[in-house]
């Protein structure tokens, strides 16, 4: 039998894949299992955006451009202008999610062996885009003592190698919930000018920021337009993560030469996807405020519980809907695991994701577990009783 | 300024993509382009496929699981059975479009350095995708004169090296029209067993034979189950390129599962897309023959007017809707270019795809274009015309 690819053996299967089919196992005993593991927001996409479904009335559903329909194109540089962010149609491509996305950024700037820094924990699938482009990851502890703040540029500077290509972030952050602040999105910028590095920004979650302090955009950063690639997807703020549209954002010529070479050996992102997208622009002031409440709300609720229970420690997320919470547990790949296979409580159990697949320093983060706050209050109150009386009853809890 | 990678400055920009925007600037000066050059059919897609977008009843447009909905793999096993293709909806991953399902066998299968060989004229994106995997294509060259038949056993086996990992055919081709004969495939799967290697099958146009001799899939070869890669896609054969639904079926359980690493760290293939393909395959056999019969009676007046002009030969397509055509003309490249800078013939013009693009070997294909019949018949009546009256005006004519 002809071996298979070690690119492929070599890609990390997430903690969260092995819990999977636990999670139905448990179904299948008639216990609940409440996902706080997955970023699938259960709120509506905007009825603008179903709507466009029932009005397509073409007989043929053909190709779209490689770069996307320009009419999309247009919406998003019109979207983006909200934020300050001074791009046109043609910078802008649009890419089958935000996954495809940095699947290209890394094809079109990375050769193999290259290399881009990523504060860690970060968000597990850079790591598949990169080996799947050949390139290495290289990590910045961030921790949550710190509240997952940026690490000091000695830090960065001190990995840099002649193959450092570029630096990678998550902004709000993706699985933390942290806001780059002016001052550290600066010190980026002077890094990444410094060092002639690309920086790819990851900004899919802008719209939910919570503590007043400003998003700032790595394109609100001077001198450094040609360097910025921009990450972005319409799949979290219109809760629309099934039709797979995203961006990615480049005012280098050059470089939107080399993607678009990779959006066209793919002939085009999906049309349908792309309808749904420009439609739900235009989404209602009522259903982004109603959306942004509802995660206040909720983010509020979460953590408050959270730093109740005896032993739980989550710092206040600024953004996005994620927070990573250190357990007073041995390891929480073993209690995620422990609570599908073995626990429930008034018939519930709850699925998390441990922080493990977030850090790629092995070791790093072993007592913590990423939640995302995409469910009812509801659910979330359960999920707390639960987890509290879960880490009663696991037999490997730590004392505090 | 960082420097992009080598990988997309090696990706050979199809001779396609500088024609477009002087088809862009032919249209602007009010001359009509007849559009040979690309397989985006006029067909409807099948109502069936229409009618459910207006049905999707879903509040959320959420995550579909990464190996696709098992709904449309169901369906799909169950179309592949009418073919006498015994898989089954495990064996299936659905795919953003048959291109992802050719980028993922090859991740999933080579590492850089690996090799495959490719019987060429060949679709130009397996190029991409290969050089995306860092693997490296080798061509074994069939002609025109022997009407693209598979080039003799001898031919592949002098290539193989340690490298060689797979064997790569398209059949029924694009560009030529060819279908492999049982002989030819018993032949493949000689090779593909005694060196051990994957063959990877693209078969998405097994619904398109004319000529009554049998569509031989490469599940059809006894002895090689695990290492076929079968790249397929509904793209084509419901007129749906837009939905980019495609899918990678392999009885390989290890190769599976790393193809799936690739699946999941895109999360997920478009939902909508899906919903459309399910119906799709619901599509009315008056469907499937009214679209086969356009085609049998399109590629009928097709070939015979192209061997009726005087120099231009073109084989008889045995399935797809496309056909390689030698033209008696300097340079195919500059000839295309020429028909839309330079001419035009009772107010239109063609666009065709020059040949070069499908060869890899340099100079191979040098008088020769594809076209694609996927026109009406009174469009393809004009083309012909058009093409006839361009090569008596084309300074580059060679005597035939």
């Amino acid at each position: 039998m002809p071996t298979i690819s070690e690119r492929g053996q070599i890609m990390p299967a997430s903690p969260i894949r092995k819990l999977v089919p636990l999670a139905r196992e448990a179904e299948q005993r008639g216990v609940e299992v409440i996902r706080l593991n997955i970023g699938q927001p259960d709120l509506p996409t905007p009825q603008e955006g179903l709507d466009a479904l029932k009005k397509i009335d073409r007989k043929i559903l053909e190709y779209s451009p490689s770069e996307g329909l320009l009419s999309l194109r247009n919406k998003l540089a019109d979207y983006y202008h909200r934020f300050n962010i001074d791009v046109t149609a043609d910078d802008i491509i649009v890419t089958t999610g935000g996954s495809e996305a940095v699947l290209f950024a890394f094809m079109a700037c990375l050769d193999p062996g290259d290399e881009i820094i990523v504060p860690e924990p970060a968000y597990a699938n850079y790591m598949a885009f990169a080996i799947s482009a050949g390139a290495k990851i290289v990590t910045v502890p961030s921790t949550i003592d710190q509240g997952f703040a940026l690490p000091p540029v000695a830090d960065f500077e001190k990995l840099i190698t002649p193959r450092t290509k570029g630096i990678l972030i998550c902004n709000p952050n993706n699985p933390t919930g942290y806001l780059y602040t002016q001052k550290e999105m600066n010190q980026i910028r002077d890094i990444v000018r410094k060092y002639d590095l690309f920086l790819f920004s990851d900004e899919v979650y802008r719209e939910f920021t919570y503590t007043g302090a400003p998003y700032i955009s790595a394109f609100h950063l001077p001198g450094i337009e040609d360097q910025v690639v921009l990450i972005d997807s319409v799949s979290k703020r219109y809760s629309e993560c099934g039709i797979r549209i995203g961006a990615l954002i480049t005012k280098n010529a050059e470089l939107k030469k080399n993607v678009m070479k990779f959006c066209q050996a793919r002939l085009s992102p999906p049309l349908l996807g792309q309808i749904v997208a420009e439609a739900s622009i235009d989404a209602s002031s009522e259903y982004m405020l109603m959306t942004y409440n509802e995660y206040v709300e909720r983010r509020k609720y979460l953590i408050d519980g959270l730093n109740r229970i005896p032993g739980c420690y989550s710092p206040i997320p600024m953004g996005a809907f994620y927070t990573v919470v250190s357990l007073p547990v041995d390891d929480a790949d073993r209690f995620c695991e422990w609570c599908l296979r073995e626990f429930e409580y008034e018939g519930a159990t709850v699925f998390m994701a441990p922080a493990s697949g977030f850090y790629m320093t092995p070791g790093m983060g072993r007592n913590e577990v990423r939640m995302a706050y995409v469910l009812k209050r509801e659910d979330l109150a359960r999920a707390l009783k639960v987890l509290a009386a879960a880490l009663k009853a696991y037999p490997g809890r730590t004392t505090e």
